[in-house]
This record gives C-alpha cells, sequence and structure tokens, in this order.
C-alpha cells in the first residue's frame, strides 16, 4: 500500500474516532449529577470536539475522502468506546473520569501518528489543523488525570454516606 | 459502602489490569518481527509488569484480600484488553504502538486514582508502591509516545516496499 492509501484509512478512522468521542461525551455529560466540574469540562470538550469532526471534513474533503463510505469503521470503534464505559456500575463516575483520560490519549496517539503520515503523504497542508486538534487533547488530558484525585475523594465521601448518591 | 471497600474492589480491579497488561504485552514480543527497538521495549516493560503483580500482591496480602475471588474482574478487563488490539489488522504495529500508550496511561489513571483511594482509606504503607509502579508505566507511556513517529514512519516505508511484511 502507498503512504497515501495507508494515510487515508487512518483519516477514516480518525473521523470515526472523534463521532465516537462525541457519542461518549454526550452519554456522560448527560448522565452525571453531582459532579459539577467534570460535567462543565466534558460539555466544554464535546464542543471542541464537534469542531474537530468539522474541520477533519474538510481534510477528507482535500483528500478526496467518500465519507458515505465509513460507516465500518464507525462501528469498530464504536465497540471499543463501549468497553471503556464502566457506565453503570456503581463507582461508574470514577471509572468514567478515568475512561475520558484514557480516550483522550488514545486521541493523542492517534494524531501524533497521523501527523507522520501526513508527512509521508504530502499532505502539508493538513498538519496544522491535526497540531490544533492534538493541543485540544492533550488539554483535555491534563485536566482530567489532575481532577481523578479529586472526583476519586468526592466519590468515596459521597459513597460512605447515608442516603447520598455517590455513582455519577 | 466505606472508603475500604471501594479500596480493596479497586485493588482487585488494580492486579486483573496487570494481569491482563501481561498477557497483552507477551502477545504482542511474540508476534513482533520486524520492529525490533519496540520489540525489546515491550519485553522489557514484560518483566516490569510481573514484578508489579508480585508487588501488588503484598498489598493484598497486607489487605487481607482473597486472591481467589478475582477472577470475575479478570475477564472483564480481558474483554477491554482485547477491543484495544488490532492485532491480525494490516496495520496491526501501528495499532499496537498505540495500544500499548494507551493501556499504559489507563493503568496510569487507575494508580493515579488507587494512591488517592489508598490515603481515604488508612493504607499508608502502600502507596510508595503505588508511587514506584505509577513511575514504570510513566517511562513506558513516554517511550511508546515518542516511538510512534518512526514505528509509524517504518511501517509506511515497508508497507510501500515490494515483498517486505509491514504488519509486525
Amino acid at each position: 500500500m502507498t503512504p497515501q492509501e495507508n494515510y487515508h484509512d487512518w483519516l477514516r478512522d480518525a473521523h470515526a474516532m472523534e463521532k465516537q468521542a462525541e457519542s461518549m461525551l454526550n452519554a456522560m455529560s448527560s448522565r452525571i449529577d453531582n459532579y459539577p466540574d467534570l460535567r462543565a469540562r466534558i460539555e466544554q470538550h464535546l464542543t471542541e470536539t464537534q469542531g474537530q469532526i468539522k474541520l477533519l471534513e474538510t481534510v477528507m474533503d482535500r483528500n478526496d475522502i467518500n465519507r458515505s463510505l465509513m460507516k465500518d469503521a464507525t462501528s469498530k470503534m464504536a465497540a471499543m468506546g463501549q468497553s471503556f464505559g464502566g457506565m453503570f456500575a456503581p463507582d461508574e463516575i470514577v471509572k468514567g473520569a478515568i475512561s475520558s483520560y484514557v480516550f483522550e490519549q488514545f486521541e493523542i496517539a492517534c494524531y501524533t501518528s497521523l501527523i507522520t503520515a501526513a508527512e509521508k503523504a504530502g499532505d502539508s497542508a493538513s498538519i496544522d489543523i491535526f497540531k490544533q486538534i492534538l493541543a485540544e487533547e492533550k488539554a483535555m488530558a491534563e485536566w482530567a488525570i489532575n481532577h481523578i484525585p479529586d472526583v476519586t475523594e468526592q466519590f468515596l465521601l459521597r459513597s460512605a454516606a447515608e442516603g447520598v448518591e455517590a455513582k455519577k
């Protein structure tokens, strides 16, 4: 396969990944009741993710990639996203905070690879877009890891209290 | 639930996570033929992971956690690990390099939460162990992200060449 063919496959994967991120962030933010800081940051990143999807679509259009052929990749990614979930577990909020961080790191790894692929495939016009998206993913990942101790502590306090919902 | 009960559940999860890491690293290192740097680093981390499992078992013993009850958690984690795989895909080595990084980040997030839980559950004797493990996971994650561009580039070169295996 040529570098361009591999690169185009990975662009489709990236688009599917962001669509999955959108679903996961949407589901998480709508379920969180008692952890307002986490909810607010997730909502902010949901908006960023919707912008990233539009940016990726400009890259795909520039590379003549037919977006109607992308269902397969999307469903493969969906399985991965769901396994991250831990949703509905008694410690859902802690698992969710961990999953948010891990999914951002997955995105960071994919864009790191994609930047190399864009260089080798000669699509230098798209590299700044990937770097811009990467910066947003890194900011979200950093926020998430910095807040895991706080979410864990709040969960433990709520979990130990009578008549208080802890899980979400 | 008390902080101790939640903490003990998470210790079981951490043990299952490391057992799963051991399986994944083992499977990856035995499949890689053409990417010796990645293979060597994975083998090193496999040895580290086996040491981490022993360390976690000392923590579990100190907390009187019965290790024979841990099968459930292990099988839950196995599903997650497999979905990370991308193994046997034509771009297996690139997906594998990404997965290695992402799984390390999953471990980093879990130990970050576990350190808070150990503090709140009063198991301060175990915190240095978690910090030691965390340092090894961070070193592996940093190595992995720094080598993703190189693995991507090597894969693209091999993939474009006639009669050369690229995938593993």
